[in-house]
């Protein structure tokens, strides 16, 4: 991977054009239990809409599973809407799962900080509130490499969507009012940072190519979930020193400090095996630890990936008791269950 | 990926001598809660040994992420072993692993149908025997492209490992005895087959060489998990046209009947990303309604791996009230959680 420029991978597909809707149908027919199809692009939890509750709804562009509708269920995503690969959702899709997570208190749009979805989720949020739905959006920027701290809001979403998802869903389900789980989200945003390193590139199905190059022993630290520009090409390095350069990022930006409680993300993007993730968990745990840094809860896996794109990310999110207990909470979704506390 | 030979993938390793014991080390640090390290190569959940329950132990070679060690918690296995990369684990690790789970009820030993696992749990019962601990052992062998179907004892063991495992976890858990919980775990084995096609090989870490080589519009379908030979190279089919071919093997082998009801797992080989899966699964749904065979539950996603190899597998185990029951079991463990029948 990443040896042959302009080749790109051999995909399991069938019409390049119909992925997207194909790929949620075939996750529809996996959960009926958990979810069922409102519309080609969009999936609800299968009780919804919960009447009576504030509606969470998540999209943003296809081709990033299990992000966004892989967390669609009880205890996160009301509903999920997603565009293209890589594309933002059309407002009438945006709006016809505004409508399906309606209980009548209100929706909560979680979403990355892309310029698309900015647009689309706020032209949306016109027409629902012209049809008396009330809406709210809360904008996931936690990687540090897309912007300087001063200017977070400039900052592109990663791996941290999982977080604020799951503390939306979790605050949603205990009966919070809009506001109330606009402010939690917000806050798991703002206590959340990443950063991210690619190995090889992904291909688009559509067009067949790689979205970038880079040379067969190289990394590149920063580079976006798509292709967006990175800060710092370097030589093969070890998982230990990969690690060590993916969590100082981190620690630095916010900073998180000794003494602080965090949950922790090593995301995977897509062809990066969980062996290699847990070998760099390993090393992430060990500079936490010597942080005085304590770990809550770690999640190791696949989360928001980029097609097969070879490569990781390490996310912290600072935690106070209420994000603790949301994150901690109960969910039965696709992609993420939780029975309780204990798991 | 596939494109050049002799060409490895870049990993995100250290040593690649040490891939397996950081990788084990890796996982504990993630769940805590859940699991414990006994050895450099076993790892226990919490509570092992669980007294007066039959304990359940797993493995063979690592690289399979999640595939063993994923599995060991609550309602699954007590204690997973695992040997270097694609290799068995030898008999004196067995045998500490044996002893981890062991409860005072005997010990069923649950692993593919590998000569080296083959050799090596046997030589470790022996031992476990003389040492005044009982135990059994059921190989799996779902894999219908290794052997004719009157040899199924000489074929290789793929995803329904996870189902024989989740049998047997579940079956210890409610009390069962030995005999008992081996037999369930049979049961579950002999009603279960997997097909399975790759696109692209792995690399061994330790090489850095691929396992296999395949053209760049090539589809290799009932390939081993470590490049054993398959049945047939084709060209690059449509996912729709895979996932015939994938349904059609596994219906005629045991055969599958109208009438009939399973679970289903569309597994990933690596890199193949979920939006492939979920298009495979769509395509096997329908095949499978349109045959009147009732599937009670679906998983989609990596379960049993072969480092980062492009591809994927259909099984399917025909169920009956005791499979049923058992595989809906509450089950925490760092890859499958459960929290009851619903999910």
């Amino acid at each position: 991977m990443g040896c042959c420029e302009g080749y790109g991978t051999k995909k399991l597909i069938n019409d390049p054009f119909k992925v997207t809707i194909e790929s949620i149908q075939g996750l529809v027919n996996a959960y009926p239990e958990i979810v069922k199809q409102i519309g080609p692009h969009v999936v609800a939890r299968k009780d919804a809409p919960v009447k009576g509750k504030v509606g969470v709804v998540v999209g943003g562009g296809s081709g990033h599973e299990p992000l966004f509708i892989g967390w669609v269920g009880f205890g996160m995503a009301d509903v999920g809407v997603l565009g293209e690969i890589f594309a933002a959702p059309p407002p009438p899709l945006i709006l016809e799962a505004t409508k399906a997570a309606n209980g009548n208190r209100g929706v909560l749009y979680v979403y990355g900080n892309y310029a698309g979805d900015n647009l689309n989720f706020d032209m949306a949020a016109e027409v629902a509130v012209a049809e008396g739905i009330e809406t709210e959006a809360v904008r996931v920027w936690d990687d540090v490499a897309s912007a300087p701290p001063d200017r977070v809001e400039e900052r592109r979403g990663l791996a941290a969507d999982l977080f604020v998802i799951k503390i939306a869903g979790a605050r949603a389900e205990e009966g919070a009012s809009l506001s109330e789980v606009k402010l939690a989200a917000e806050k798991a945003r703002d206590n959340s940072r990443t950063f991210a390193v690619a190995l090889s590139p992904a291909t688009v199905p559509t067009s067949g190519k790689p979205t970038f190059t880079i040379g067969e022993d190289e990394m590149y630290f920063g580079i976006g979930a798509h292709g967006e520009k990175g800060v710092r090409k370097t030589g093969l390095l070890s998982a230990d020193a990969t690690a060590q350069i993916l969590v100082e990022e981190v620690l630095k930006d916010l900073p998180y400090r000794t003494g602080d409680e965090v949950n922790l993300i090593v995301n995977g993007y897509g062809s990066t095996t969980l062996m290699e993730l847990f070998i760099i968990n390993r090393k992430v745990n060990e500079i936490l630890l010597n942080s005085g840094i304590r770990i809550h809860r770690t999640e190791v896996g696949n989360f928001l990936t980029t097609q097969e794109m070879a490569g990781c990310s390490v996310t912290l999110m600072r935690l106070d008791e209420e994000l603790r207990r949301c994150y901690d909470a109960p969910a039965v979704t696709p992609a993420l269950t939780r029975c309780g506390p204990r798991r």
